[in-house]
């Protein structure tokens, strides 16, 4: 019989894929990539006071950091995409959890999404106003129940019988979004794109075992009435992923998002015409999306880290960041 | 100068397309036709009594022939899939509008969207508990609103608003469902899986304009919680309408069809992949359902008016009319 040692040798030889004793038994280690989005719309130069610019860079890039943490130490892109989109649901700068803008009713409702590339699964929660990370409850409908979304106050019994973090809603208060709130409200029409439509955040990432992941989660549109739904908690329009093509994670005009199905789109241009990441993502928000006046953007990754930031709006809260140390933080459209 | 005689005389000899004198002015006619489900699920002639079965069978030929006079007189695509819908939401045998499946808190709570193939317009409603018809408050949103989704409470007030007729909530009891709901309480087991998850009804239909058009209304399953959404009021799931691929109505283990993107996929395979309508379908349908255990079917038509009625399950309450006077009802696999 042939030792181990042997065998091995014999595998090298004769050219065939060789890892090292241990690693036989894992996956072999693949480079991973992580993108956030935190909103899209008129953000420019000129109208970002360079001081909230800054809060925003630090808090991008501490957010890539949190994910690149995650996913270098072998964690997983569901676990990433999760845990950077809780940190953003908890930053009052961000259009989701604390700092979610308010309705016309003067409420803040909250929608989000998940899903994993790997399984399929997915998750949603929408409308909801009592729980604190809506992001893990969506992770929660996933994982937990057999349905994919849920909305209102069964949403809320759910999340609470699964053990997640309940608030009163007065926690999602903050006096910036106030403001907006009673400038929209008097009409003033002085609060900025925007506040008023493209506030969401999100997160895509591919792991070390390959295995891509997508998670959004919004606020919704300022003075949004009637139980108005966006595209974020929509599989297919604001958030998808799949192993076989791409995960993709959207913020802008969401009607016009879920009427183009955009996050699947994308998916299907790589899938049945071939496109790679870049173009499939180019032709639905830049063409497609364009043409339709729908304002917004989207980030993407593929199986291979290939990964877009793409938006047909003056500029997109964004950043990425890779296996190989490289990170970019950006906002505005020459970055 | 030319009489218009001689003019159309040249034109008849150089051999252009030629109308009567009054058509000239109008789009030509062109075929048309329409396409009803009233779910899927483990139908089939021993479990479904000869008396039951000739009530559906008597209804889906008079919701075909309500259909087939609005688009024989010109009517348009989205005014015959709305109107038959209705159709099926008033009557208490399918799982929509009146006859709606209990919730787990023994309430009727209903789902419904519309699509328009021509101008990629499209509306839906979810979770609402006093609108008599939801797949006109779908249409609603879609025409009096900006946006394409709303839930709730909500809803209901913006239906009010725009003058659709609310009901009390009781107006949707049937004891048939109530009594289905009893014995699923009661854990006995012994409703049938029609009624557990694959009750939903829906119309896509081709007018003479050549437009295309979705509608899809339900009441979900039986004992569902959580405020939980299904495939019906997503765009891209359970409804979708595009005058370039098809229209598709779907029906069916909704989870399945949230995540797979099912009336999207079936679009996206035609457009990009070069597929007729019919193996398109199957593919989404035989295949990757099958594969995964999504049980249910959808009804399809494309702009030449090739329809197809594809379902993974043992039968499916479906029938179809075409402008030539071809009409057939079916409801079991071999029909």
């Amino acid at each position: 019989m042939k030792s181990i040692h042997q065998t091995l040798c014999i595998l090298l030889i004769s050219g065939a894929v060789c890892f090292t004793a241990s690693a036989q038994t894992t996956v072999p280690k693949k480079n991973y990539t992580l993108v956030i989005h935190g909103g899209a719309g008129n953000i420019t130069a000129s109208n970002l006071p360079a001081e909230i610019a800054a809060q925003y860079k630090s808090e991008l890039s501490e957010v890539l950091r949190h994910g690149d943490s995650i996913l270098r130490d072998g964690g997983t892109s569901i676990d990433a995409v999760e845990s950077c989109v809780r940190m953003m649901e908890d930053c009052p700068l961000f259009n989701a959890g604390k700092g979610a803008v308010f309705t016309a009713e003067g409420k803040n409702e909250l929608d989000a999404a998940i899903m994993d590339g790997k399984t399929g699964l997915a998750g949603a929660v929408a409308g909801v106003t009592t729980i604190k990370n809506p992001i893990s409850a969506a992770r929660a409908v996933m994982e937990k129940s057999n349905h994919v979304m849920m909305a209102g106050k069964g949403a809320e019994v759910f999340a609470a019988e699964n053990g997640l973090e309940i608030v009163d809603p007065t926690y999602f208060f903050t006096q910036n979004r106030w403001n907006d709130y009673l400038k929209a409200k008097s009409k003033a029409d002085s609060i900025s794109n925007i506040d008023k439509k493209h506030g969401t955040v999100g997160c895509v990432a591919v792991d070390i075992y390959g295995n891509l992941a997508a998670a959004t989660s919004t606020g919704g549109m300022t003075l949004k009435k009637y139980g108005r739904i966006g595209d974020s908690p929509i599989i297919g329009a604001g958030t998808y992923a799949d192993n076989a093509s791409c995960a993709i994670s959207a913020t802008g005009h969401g009607e016009f998002f879920i009427r183009n199905v955009v996050a699947y789109d994308i998916a299907a241009l790589m899938k049945y015409k071939g496109l790679p990441l870049a173009e499939a993502a180019n032709e639905v928000v830049m063409q497609k999306l364009r043409q339709q006046g729908g304002a917004g953007g989207i980030i993407g990754v593929d199986a291979k880290g290939n990964y877009t930031m793409t938006f047909n709006t003056a500029g997109m809260f964004r950043g990425y960041i890779k296996s190989d140390g490289e990170m970019k933080v950006g906002m505005f459209m020459e970055e």
